[in-house]
């Protein structure tokens, strides 16, 4: 077996020539692989022209296939979204939308094709929203074929209000960096147990 | 007429004997109310015999149907709650599945109960969730008659992870002061409004 | 005074070449605005080119700023939306971002602009989130300014799993008819009130 | 290892002494966890005095701890919730909470107790809401230390507005009927994984 692989789909509105606040959580998360040989791979989804429908490819430049290749690779999917009134953004719920288009794929077994993947998430935002956006792509995750390992909703937001993001408020709440390493440690625990031993195919099968 | 009448429920888990957060920030609005003239109480559900179920009186000592007499009495109708795991509480959802259990009833044009009365919420939690709880606990009240005047989701929450609790620290944050203030006000606004120009029975009956 | 407006920002996946399930629902209530004297206008948001991003204008060819100027010039503002995985659509979370980034603008009063206008939300899916679509754009209109009416959420969706879309399924439903004249009436009753008793500018100044 | 346990938590409204839809979906899992030698048992929550309140015990008569023993020697933990509104019920509400009061428990290792434990959701309404609810569901049991297995969501609804349960409506949706079975066979296929490979004690302590 190689090293376990970890793709991050970071859902920020803005394109890489920009800071994300997201990424520099994601970032923590990729320390955490780098020390335990897990590979990852951060890609910034404003950077892609990724079109709006539901088949799992949408033709005329849409850049949704080269990304569904990626996702097939991995075997941990986090995507990272930031809140704007109190949701996932836009860009995070289009990710959602073409991982469901591209859904009906099978893997040899006949499972969905996210089986034996585990799916994390990470979060964050001036202030309040974040359990409610995780709650809903977790839940999206799931519903498609992802194993969700205990505590993969990490996090940072601040009092309510405008304020400081994550980076210009330091990077210092411990909450979060307990949530950073659950998050990347259960994502590889589960990762490896279902890459040994992965989910029998019985009483799964997409078409049966 | 009268005095406007609002009407808070205070959906904390914890009776009267205990110290509510959700209750301080009430207050703040209750404050307003008082030099705005309009009469206001505030309900603690938790010291009522609440019974589970869909029926406007489920009998056996339930005592929702002495909390829907003031309902039926107020012109503003507040949900309080606090947050668990970004959540509106128990109560909080009890106290929705009984309006809504209770929502058969008409006025005397023939519309529900609930038309031309406001609804509004403030939530208080440690941490995250107060928008999901507001948007749940909102759309729950528009759905069974409520208007919801603009800007009626007052709270507070701190910073991602444990902490102080909405009294502990020290209620002074200016953006849950000034949504007080937009609350207390467009309720009273909207609430007048209806009082003068009740919405017109067309096309709202609740059986036509 | 003159005709009221009436905004529908249809949020499907598809442009204008493909039939959409949503703009026939939009379609209905749209029949009753023209009865009622309210002029209606329907936008298909796939059409045009949308960016991400929280400011009012985006540049590089953001089509927002022209949908923005038929927003601030209506009166009613429904979002249309279809389901995916139980949520509103990728395109309808962008129409909420735009309308709140471009909400720190201000009427004479100096409210924010969505003040005295009213929203609502039409949603047809094959199965399953019409409410909690519903939900989450009306809190977000809400927080931004608009007052919404009792029983403005109109949907259609039928069993559980795969099964027909609303046009397929003869558009027959009672339930989805009567809130469709709901929405419609109690969308032009709140909008007549509020532009003949505008919102005092009181308590609720955008700046104060 | 002896057999599997598999507990269900059926959070509807109605004592034993009524039929419980979400309970005749519950029961369609038990009969393939009879089939493959998984002990399963349905708890009614509406018999029990659950209190209100955060801590583990609330005592005066609080019978949560008995529930809770229940819960610690289940592999398998699936709430059961009815739709009120498009939510899930008030007392699934508070089976969430008492989890989570719960949950500063640890097992030997020094993770939470949760740990090593599946988690799922059963559904059943007249219409709408069930994704919305199996969202909240398992992100809070996810949140607390359980892993969710893919498509662990299995319900039933009908077509908008009012209309047969599922009993009435017969118990013959196959989208339905193929969700039990995934539900069931993913419970049990990640319940056996994990009572073999538990998730190493790395990077998930409670304390640390």
């Amino acid at each position: 077996m190689g090293a376990l692989k970890a793709l991050f789909l970071n859902a920020t509105l803005k394109s890489s020539e920009e800071e994300s606040n997201t990424e520099a959580l994601a970032k923590k998360v990729c320390q955490i692989y780098d020390n335990e040989n897990v590979e990852s791979e951060v890609v910034r989804l404003a950077d892609y022209a990724i079109s709006y429908g539901m088949d799992p490819d949408m033709g005329d430049g849409d850049e949704w296939p080269q990304l569904f290749e990626k996702v097939k690779e991995a075997d941990i999917l986090i995507i990272g979204t930031p809140l704007w009134l109190g949701e996932k953004s836009s860009i995070a719920t289009l990710a959602i939308e073409r991982l469901y288009g591209s859904s009906g794929e099978t893997n040899d077994e006949g499972q969905a094709v996210y089986y034996n993947k585990v799916g994390g998430v990470v979060v964050t935002g001036n202030e309040d929203g974040a359990k409610h956006a995780a709650a809903s792509i977790l839940y999206g995750l799931s519903h498609i074929g992802f194993v969700i390992p205990p505590n993969v909703d990490t996090y940072w937001v601040g009092e309510a209000g405008p304020g400081p993001s994550y980076i210009a408020a330091g990077q210092t709440n411990d909450f979060t960096k307990k949530h950073v390493e659950m998050l990347a440690y259960n994502t590889i625990h589960l990762a490896r147990m279902l890459n040994e031993h992965p989910i029998p195919a019985q009483g799964n099968l997409l078409e049966s």
